[in-house]
């Protein structure tokens, strides 16, 4: 969905390659992307992996997600950084921690300590936010990698506990490229229902 | 250390400001880093927070830590994302888990959990680098952010269960622009011991 919102903000087209779960630990899959995950993406001779390295390529080379001043660029490419090393990781683990020790005695215990880490991410990156729709002056992919890792957070109710941020997704999902980048998504698993199907790109 | 340490490979000379663990958390410091952590970087107008972004921008801007092949370019920036959102969360877990849960009942079942989970990641990884120097060619950004982030595990034995990348650590180490990071890291440890400083650049 990241790939694809990037790819639909420069107006590039693309195809869509699925892979499975099986298949995503499968050597043919990790020559593309060594830690056998998803999303990978193809263009010529160039393979890469991981999504901020992808959005950032896409970025390089369309208009659309950075800005011209080599200053702002800088700084919407920190943001890129700072949601997938910085906001995302407690995120992931709580997420782990929902998969893999919910019936672990200790979850309960461990679950609010993992959730007032999130907080207070939540709350300096809100902080910082303030009032302005996009955190470096215009929609950036740093908007779009920050947007994307908050929507991480739909199921919990962590999210509303910060409107500035709720109303930033909002403003992230009200995009007309990501529009057809969800409508695209939904369509395929709309289409491999049943084959538990992933998305590589 | 890891801006040091690409200052250090482009040549570019820099001053040190440190910040107290205490003053990280003010808002004096905030206004640089929203997140309260280090390091952040101050070039004339330009503000940056996160250690890839600043990296980054280093390799831009100055020869010797990325490719001029566009292709090749775009591989070593991928290691610099993979670095920081795939390799080194589990490890930051697990020093989390250390400082914070080492006397909690469940640490010593929950630890190699963390650890398997790290094995997985360095496994991967060390059968990607085979018995390449680096991980995309020549040394680059990605190689120095890998490297870094190798190097917290040096308290543990997981390392050492993967000789291919002890032997990368210890090429990264081995390199002049290292050693006079490292030295100058040392002496202003050295320098401020008794005020608990940390640095940032």
């Amino acid at each position: 969905m990241t790939v694809r919102w990037a790819l639909e903000e420069v107006g590039q087209s693309y195809d869509v390659r699925l892979v499975s779960f099986q298949s995503m630990k499968e050597p043919e899959h990790r020559a593309l992307h060594p830690f056998g995950q998803i999303p990978t993406y193809e263009e010529g001779e160039l393979v890469l992996f991981e999504s901020g390295a992808i959005v950032l390529h896409i970025a390089e080379n369309h208009a659309g997600l950075l800005p011209d001043d080599a200053n702002a660029r800088a700084g919407a490419i920190m943001w890129m950084f700072a949601a997938l090393s910085t906001v995302e990781p407690p995120i992931v683990q709580r997420e782990f921690s929902h998969y893999l020790e919910r019936d672990k005695p200790w979850h309960n215990e461990r679950l609010p300590m993992l959730e007032n880490l999130i907080r207070s991410r939540l709350e300096d990156l809100s902080h910082r936010l303030g009032g302005s729709d996009w955190l470096n002056g215009s929609f950036s992919a740093g908007d779009l990698l920050m947007v994307q890792v908050l929507r991480r957070l739909k199921g919990t109710d962590l999210l509303g506990e910060f409107p500035a941020l709720s109303a930033y997704v909002a403003r992230g999902e009200a995009r007309s490229a990501f529009k057809r980048a969800f409508d695209a998504q939904l369509a395929v698993f709309a289409g491999t229902q049943g084959h538990r199907g992933e998305e590589g790109a």
